[in-house]
């Protein structure tokens, strides 16, 4: 077994897609691993995505409560949603953000990078901080439900760090941009 | 449309599942999202994981670089892995610590827990911090390829903060983990 980390290990031999949407494709690939094996791996492919991080100017930082089918639940979040065709991210930043808080921003300023998981995606997201942000009324898809939450950006620092916001992405990425909000705060 | 957090908005009609498989399951499900309208929704099932952040005594963490193939990419992460059945949160979380790294520790403590990505799986995540970990060699599944990497805790967690570890469940991980690790570090 080579583990040279500058090789490709896993070569690809067949692909074959179970399904194709706007959200995502379900793939599975017939993958040549090495050493005479061949193995099936199935994975889902996604739509690269931002996160965004709302900071009002006086301090507060939206977040949204929004219902998530997967887990039947309601899921504490940031805005956050997959790059349309054409768009560049800071566009995709901003749409994002008047959608889902109606929001505008002075600026949108980029504070880091992830992959949302990738076990079983090759989704990965970029993150913003949008600062000197106005709320306003969101303008929801058909198949959205989420609500407003608006909270001082210390509180939302806090829960973010001591695990009072279950989605992973959207906890990480407010602590990608813990040190800007601060620079903001001070 | 309501948005009453209280309630479900969202019921299921009827499940078809493309694929089934140890790792994951392509699931599409007839959702009725109210006011007469049905759509389509496709998820991956994902049986519920463990992410360990391993602190030696001597104040390191143990990371791992793994070869993902959805990104097609080597990928700084922490030892994590689904739950075997019969196995608990605790066995789990041990089990992949010396599978992966070689591990022993002396307390397995958890520190929080995250949905992975839950726009498009049920995947959600316990996380443990082991403390006075001895690392050893690792035992890899046919399918895994890694190396370990360990490094002072405290670089760790300014990786985390400054967006150097790419996985975004491992990363958060670290940062849940974060202050249980300085309280062992003063």
């Amino acid at each position: 077994m080579s583990q040279d980390e500058q090789a490709e290990p896993f070569q690809l031999v067949e692909s074959e897609y179970l399904l194709r949407s706007p959200w995502r494709n379900f793939r599975v690939d017939r993958v040549d691993i090495g050493g005479g094996r061949e193995i099936k791996y199935s994975y889902v492919e996604a739509p690269q995505a931002v996160y965004v991080v709302p900071l009002t100017s006086d301090g507060q930082i939206a977040l949204i409560r929004q219902y998530r089918y997967p887990i039947r639940a309601w899921e504490l979040e940031i805005p956050a949603g997959s790059i349309d065709d054409q768009e560049d991210l800071i566009e995709a930043a901003k749409r994002e953000l008047s959608e889902e808080v109606g929001g505008e921003c002075q600026e949108m300023l980029h504070v880091g990078s992830f992959y949302n998981c990738a076990a079983h995606t090759n989704l990965s997201s970029e993150v913003f901080l949008a600062t000197g942000v106005k709320l306003g009324v969101a303008h929801l898809e058909e198949t959205e439900r989420l609500v407003q939450l608006v909270l001082p950006a210390r509180e939302v620092l806090a829960l973010a760090h001591q695990g009072g916001i279950a989605d992973s992405q959207s906890a990480y990425s407010i602590l990608l941009a813990e040190r800007y909000i601060l620079a903001r705060l001070s």
